[in-house]
């Protein structure tokens, strides 16, 4: 398996690019081919990395799309950025998946032009893994942020999508699908709520297990939730916000005298324990799922873990074949695997 | 100070919602007035607080809306419910305020209905306060769930709203107005978050910060954040999970062996003061600003500490006539205090 790693986008790049990608090669077992600036990337690997410098290929690209940038104009203006080469990689085959922290727009409008949408798929939607209270049971959250204004169909196939990568990818027998709402009732919710409510119970290949509110996100009883790309990226965020408030307030309070220091020395294995459980990086980046490749999206604050975790999401999407059951399932118009659930 | 308190609304009515109001008598000084069934009430006292059962004012009310009822529906079937009583204490002044912990939307609807809008007010927003990194700097977050589809000029009347409750109830000498979005630039965003951006820019009487994303609700950095009710509603709704979430998590992580029981046991007052920072119930109650009269509304689930809680914020709402700087503020067209921050 061949990943292509964008080594020049992300807000510590290329230095935990690289070093993510290094991570992930010797944890995972799989090839990393390094798109960026061949000297940048070539002096960083022979001066960190001098043993293994020679093993590593680097794919030479030219510039990045900068966060500033509108996507469409940045990829006109650059055809040669490490996004659009790393993308050409999978299109020509000679990468499996591609992962980025670069601009998130820049990489979904190079995975659309350059790859091109699953047939079915009206808009590709960013899926991203949430801890939940229950330990190694994430619940893949979708879209959050690709796609602002939505129709209810574009919800409709982010289900489809949503339980095919949980079933196959993530191993779900039988995954829980949630509509996000601000109420358990068919009636609650903004119009697009209420009307995603109706067509996905009367979906003949889905099993709706109801809407899903906010509190219900970490609960664990849900594997998938839909949701528009506006609502969806201010929970993410906000998700991720939190493991940072938290590190603050624990810092701030577990060091406030000699009794409390000696509980948190004692506790600290658990503490790192806690954290991991909560921390909504763990799972390292976002799937951009209804494109022809599989592609994941990262931080731009991704350290080397984050994007070492990233690298192993998108061989997880590779090993299990998810592109290619996405799309038969979704040609064929059979029922996706899901629990099936009484309805009210 | 008279509050008239819905003691029959509420999961753990009427038993909590009387220890919390008799919680708040003791702690503030102020009299409470139980609206509700006369022999339960009276029974209750009775029974459990022998001493003072005769100081304690009953309001007698004939059954309450059930949860799974329609508001207006509800209200026109039972008149003399206690929510209803409750607010007719207020618009009769024998009540300063009101706080429910029963059916939202019917609580919402009473107020319409017997209290009116404040004049140059469309519609009446649900605003929570929301613990944030800082200690003892909560974040007003509204509308979280009265309007779900949204027009601009909502928003900017809940802007106002929300500058004026934080400078004159929450003392913030200059607050600082975020919109909720998914990105820092003007042109980020839906439809609507996009015209409230620029109609918030180019008001004459509100000083706006620009745009507060996901992850900077918890930062402590804003004081007021205006979104519409439907991502409001999801954002506090995942905000409240997350204390359970934490509880459970912690309870799991902090018992696996005698090291961990010793280093938990140690820091017991720590992670008491961690859950009081980060509790979302900590403020117990959520105002519904922009009706005329002061009305707090409690979650479901509200235990007596959420309920003396809650009838604090009514209280500081009162003492600082929030009502009356709204009205005349709003009336007046004049400026209202806010940080000025200079915009992109």
């Amino acid at each position: 398996m061949r990943i292509a790693v964008d080594a020049m986008g992300g807000d510590y790049a290329p230095k935990e690019i690289i070093e993510g990608a290094l991570l992930a090669r010797s944890q995972y077992g799989i090839e990393v081919l390094l798109v960026g600036d061949r000297h940048v990337i070539s002096a960083y690997l022979l001066q960190h990395h001098p043993q293994i410098a020679s093993q590593i290929e680097i794919v030479p690209a030219e510039g990045q799309i900068d966060m500033h940038e509108e996507p469409l104009d940045g990829l006109r203006r650059k055809p040669k950025s490490s996004i659009a080469v790393s993308m050409n990689l999978v299109k020509k085959k000679q990468a499996d998946a591609v992962i980025s922290a670069g601009h998130t727009g820049a990489a979904m409008a190079a995975a659309l032009l350059r790859l091109g949408r699953l047939p079915g798929i009206d808009r590709p939607a960013i899926g991203a893994l949430l801890p939940t209270q229950i330990p190694h049971k994430p619940v893949l959250v979708l879209d959050v942020g690709a796609n602002i204004d939505c129709r209810p169909k574009f919800l409709e196939q982010f289900a489809m999508m949503g339980l095919l990568y949980s079933h196959y990818a993530l191993g779900v027998a039988e995954p829980k699908l949630g509509l996000l709402n601000i109420g358990e009732e068919p009636s609650k919710g903004n119009d697009l709520a209420v009307r995603v409510h109706q067509s996905l119970y009367d979906h003949p290949n889905i099993s709706f297990a109801g809407n899903a509110e906010g509190r219900d996100v970490m609960k664990g009883e849900f594997d998938v939730i839909v949701c528009d790309g506006f609502v969806g990226n201010v929970l993410l965020k906000f998700a991720e916000g939190l493991g940072q408030v938290l590190i603050k307030v624990l810092r701030d309070e577990l060091t406030t005298d000699w009794r409390a220091m000696l509980g948190a020395w004692l506790l600290k294995p658990n503490l790192k324990r806690i954290k991991a459980r909560l921390d909504a990086d763990e799972y390292g980046g976002a799937l951009l799922l209804g494109v022809a490749g599989i592609c994941v999206i990262s931080h731009g604050s991704s350290n080397a873990q984050s994007i070492a975790n990233g690298i192993r999401v998108a061989k997880d999407a590779v090993d299990n074949n998810v592109l290619e059951r996405i799309r038969t399932q979704i040609e064929a118009k059979t029922s996706v695997p899901a629990v099936d659930v009484p309805q009210e």
